[in-house]
Order: C-alpha cells, then sequence, then structure tokens
C-alpha cells in the first residue's frame, strides 16, 4: 500500500503539532500555542497560505533567532481608549491576543478604543481577529502591514505591502460578518503557484519591473503586484503604512524583512486594531440594523463575506484538517 | 461682444453666491455658511463634483423639504472617546462641523475617538474634512455611505453606495497627507458624461441589470458600477454600510433616497469619523516617521495623494473660481 497523499488529523493533535516544532526551535511555551492555534484556526478556516503551511518557516526564523521565540508582548495603556503594544519582535499572536483581552473593556467604558502594535510580524488570518472582538459584541477593523509587493502610485518599486484589512460585526444568533481583505489584486502566492505551474498569469495581477503590465510569472516577481483599483488601492494600502507604520510605529513594507525566510532581522512591521462599541452609537437599534444588512444580502442570492470560511471551518472541527503527508513529515522533523 | 463661457470668482463672492441661494430657499444662515463653504472648498480643490454644480440642487431639496435646510445638528457625547450626532435630516456639513470640532479635545484625552452622524446626507469631498483633523495634528479616517449604485459581492441589484472613504495624517512643515476614494472603479458622473457625449464606456466600470459588462453608458446606469477589485471592494463597501449604518444608525445605501433630485425623503445616510492621537501610540518618534514616509514617496517619483488638490487650491485662492456662465447664472436665479 503506497502512502497517502495527505494526512486527516483532528484539530488538538495539529496544534499540538505545531506546538511541538515551535518549541523545538526555542519558541516558550504561551507564544508556541498562541502561534499554533492562530495557524490550525486559519488552516480549519480555509486559508491555507495563513496555515500550517507556515509551521516549517516560522520554525527556522525562531531557530535563527529572527524572530524572538521568548518575546512577551509589552502593553502599556496609554490613554483612556488607547494602548502601545510591544511585540518586541516576536510572532504576532501573541501581541494580537494581549490587545483583543485588553480592547473591549476600554471599549465598552469610551465608546471606542484601539489598540497599535510594532516589532511585530505576520498577522496571519486577519478576520479571524476581527471575529474574536466581534464575539465580544464589539464592531472590529484591523490593518496589518507587510513587506514591499505593490508601488505607490505612480511609482515603480515595490514598497507597499499587500497590507491585509480585516473587519468584523456581530449579528444576533450567528456568527459574525467577517471581512478580511488584502489590497493587491491577487496574493502573491498565486503568482508564485502559476510560475511553478509555467503558466501565463492573466494581465491586470501584477506589471513587471518596468512597470509594464506581464503574463510572465517570473517577469511580475522582479515587477510589483497590482493593487485593487489601481491608484486607489495603492492609497488604501498607504493609509494601511501610515497607520502601522507612523501610528503603531512598526517598520514600513519598504522596510521589513520577509515574513519567509530566516534571513536578515525581524521584519517589525505593525498592527492596528480599532474595537467600537454599538452601544454608545445607534444603541438599541443595532441588532436589527444587522439583521437587514442579512435580510438584504440574501434577497439578493448574495453571500455574507466569510460564509465560506464558516463551513469550512465546521467541516474541519467534524472531519479533521487534511495536510499533505510531505508537510506533516517536514513539521515532524522539525521535533526531533 | 458674445457673453463668455465662464465665469471667475474670488472664493469669498463664491461662497456668497452659495448662501445666497441656501437662505433664499430657507435655509438657515449658519447652515447656508457651512454648506456654501464645504461646496466651494470643494470647488477650489478641482473637485467640481462637489462643488458649486450641487448648489441648484441643494437649494431644490431645501425648498421641497427634502431637507431640512433649519435643521441644528444634536451631539451627544456617549463615552469618554464617542459621539453621536443627529444630522436632523439637514445637510451633512453642519453635523460633520460639529462633529470635527468635538472630537480633538476628545481624542487628545483618550488616545482615540470617534463620532458617528446619522440622518444625514452628501458629505462632499470628504477628504477635506480628515484634513481638518489633521490640521489638529490627528490622524483621521472618515467614511460615508450614498445611495445605491454598487452591488454585494455575488448580487445583482444596486444595493451598495460608492461610499466615500477619507484618510489623512498631519506632516511637519507641510500640508497633511490626504486619501480621498470612492470604492467604484469610476464615478457615476463619469457613466452619466459618456452618455450625454454618445461615448461607450470602457469594460470594468459598470455592468447591465443582467450583471453583464457592457460599453453602454445607458445599459450601465440601469446595472450597477463596478466596486475596484470586484468582490473586494464590494466588501469594502459593505464595512461602509456597516460603519454608517448599523454603527452610526444612518440609512442603507439601498435605503436611501437621491442626493441630487428634491423628491422622496431625506436621504438620511451616515457617516463616521475617527481620529487618532499619534501622541498616544508611537508619540515622539511620529513626525520623522511621516517625514520618512514623503521622502519614499519621492524618491520613487511618486506623488503625495492629495498634492494635485492642493496647487489646484492655490490657484484658487489666488485666480479665483471659474465656474460656466449657465452654472452662474442658474444660482444667481434662485435668489431672486
Amino acid at each position: 500500500m503506497s502512502s497517502p497523499a495527505t494526512v486527516t488529523l483532528p484539530i488538538a493533535e495539529a496544534e499540538a503539532l505545531a506546538i511541538g516544532a515551535l518549541e523545538a526551535c526555542g519558541a516558550s511555551a504561551p507564544n508556541a500555542r498562541a502561534t499554533a492555534h492562530a495557524l490550525v484556526a486559519a488552516e480549519a478556516d480555509g486559508q491555507a497560505g495563513h496555515g500550517l503551511s507556515r509551521v516549517p518557516s516560522y520554525a527556522a526564523q525562531t531557530l535563527a533567532g529572527k524572530v524572538d521565540g521568548k518575546a512577551v508582548p509589552k502593553l502599556t495603556q496609554t490613554g483612556a481608549a488607547s494602548l502601545r503594544v510591544n511585540a518586541g519582535r516576536g510572532f504576532a499572536y501573541p501581541a494580537i491576543d494581549a490587545a483583543i483581552e485588553a480592547l473591549p473593556p476600554l471599549a465598552h467604558n469610551a465608546g471606542v478604543a484601539a489598540a497599535g502594535i510594532y516589532a511585530s510580524h505576520h498577522a496571519g488570518q486577519a478576520g479571524l481577529h476581527a471575529e474574536r472582538l466581534a464575539d465580544q459584541g464589539l464592531i472590529a477593523l484591523i490593518v496589518s502591514n507587510t513587506p514591499a509587493a505593490m508601488a505607490f502610485a505612480g511609482g515603480r518599486r515595490a514598497t507597499l505591502g499587500t497590507n491585509p484589512l480585516a473587519f468584523a460585526a456581530p449579528i444576533a444568533g450567528r456568527a459574525p460578518l467577517v471581512i478580511d481583505l488584502a489590497l493587491s489584486q491577487v496574493a502573491r502566492s498565486k503568482v508564485v503557484a502559476a510560475q511553478k505551474a509555467g503558466k501565463p498569469i492573466p494581465i491586470g495581477w501584477a506589471v513587471d519591473a518596468d512597470g509594464t503590465p506581464t503574463t510572465d510569472p517570473a517577469a511580475a516577481l522582479k515587477g510589483t503586484l497590482e493593487p485593487i483599483g489601481g491608484p486607489k488601492g495603492a492609497a488604501l494600502a498607504l493609509m494601511v503604512e501610515v497607520l502601522c507604520g507612523a501610528l503603531a510605529g512598526g517598520r514600513y513594507g519598504w522596510e521589513a524583512s520577509s515574513f519567509l525566510d530566516a534571513t536578515g532581522d525581524s521584519p517589525q512591521v505593525g498592527q492596528v486594531l480599532v474595537a467600537f462599541d454599538p452601544a454608545s452609537f445607534a444603541g438599541a437599534g443595532f441588532p436589527a440594523r444587522m439583521a437587514d444588512i442579512v435580510a438584504a444580502i440574501t434577497a439578493d442570492g448574495a453571500r455574507l463575506p466569510g460564509d465560506r470560511r464558516l463551513a469550512a471551518r465546521a467541516r474541519a472541527h467534524e472531519h479533521g484538517l487534511s495536510i499533505s503527508a510531505a508537510l506533516h513529515q517536514e513539521i515532524l522533523s522539525i521535533h526531533a
């Protein structure tokens, strides 16, 4: 009997697998747990790009000291509604967890509250973090910057990150509405996949180093990804750089090292989380207004953003996570 | 001698012209002043679509009682960092002015503060409002929803507004960085202009009533405008609907009447303004980090968003505003 191409693991076992690899490379137990939990949750939601595929590179970065696996996030309340969080050149998740724990009481008290995280790393599936704030009755807006991939409007060089933006709002009686998107037309990983498959990419995904639209994935990877809506998406990505770099104090996309390899200094990007308490704005009318949105979307035959993710999550919790046998072996080999 | 095609007015005279028309239709002096000031500022910035061209329709809406020209915005502080503003079915500008006056002390004190405006109207050039908060040292994010123009992701009907988003951040020694964009690929006015000129529109601007991409402006106006980045832009527009409708308590895009004609009830859309105090986040490093952004943008031969607007503003303050003689006559005739 040939060995299976995939391995299926229950959620808890997948987390233990990732924790083992990260701890073997020097991550503290709480950091390994927080990081593994976020990666497995992304994998369960069908976001494999933010899932277990990251474990080998996260482990290598910890081993190399590019990421401080023992970092302890330092959280400072700087105002009635503001938090400053130093992620300490560690993984993003422990810092994000600390912010998500501290924000709700501030937001409930002040009406709105925000946390700025710096000296941070890859935020993973940002929608998951927003969803956790929505689970506590808050409307959440989260942005993170990422290493250089897109050009300024009118520019040529890779400077701006693809800069994910996530948003979540609670809906009575069902999972929150969750929006989660990067500001590039497509993820860089899609261009890499096309290159590996020897296939051209559609015009509109990327431009080459001269700024000319290209169908050649190799030329695209030497150029820049196209933002959504051209200059509009570039402007939105710049907004995220201002929030994560200038406001929160992270490094800009054009200053940050890769999230993927183990070379150089920590990327030290930033994240900003904003939480609004509906009770302080529209107040008692809020649940009915969210129900109106659900009704309008379903009446038009459309689907709430994030609902595909919920279906994947339910399947994963029932049947476990399927990952490639090669990835499973690679992660297991880190334990040794 | 034939009459000139355009009339050039000094800024103060243009404001007086608009004030006169709005007051003649029953607007209170402060509401006429706030509204005229915002329209003239947009005109001066080269944003004619949010400028004096709006005076006749604003005046007609006031006369018809669709907009309450005598509305007094009611501002309630609901938390240490939150404001609820009832625009009273009047114009948006008096409510936005009230929020911009009240937000800075809250943001300086709490680190971040937000205002939700409801029962409101067309926010005009949102970047101007964000810029005023940045002039007070704050980072500002402003969203407004607008009447139905785009479809939900996967939907067919015009539901979502084009939902402008504005962002501004202060830069030491020069005007703030200002981002101001709608979430549609193009403004509906561009499709209307193509129809009037008898010209086709490019694929990508709009789809017809069946959801098929079209080059026919008439078919496009019966269909929906395309959001930036397809489903991503639709998701961002939905985020703005949640903020302005569910959080602030405005009407959704699919519930709002037109900003342009005098029929029906007030549109009663919403606006949300968020102001961050950099001192509560990255702190003393903030000005240098903004300077780093300016340096990175100029090093790449690109231009800061909003700089074209500043050049137009300087020209308008030096040479006055040029509007069509027909529009000038139309506004003057409202005075009579």
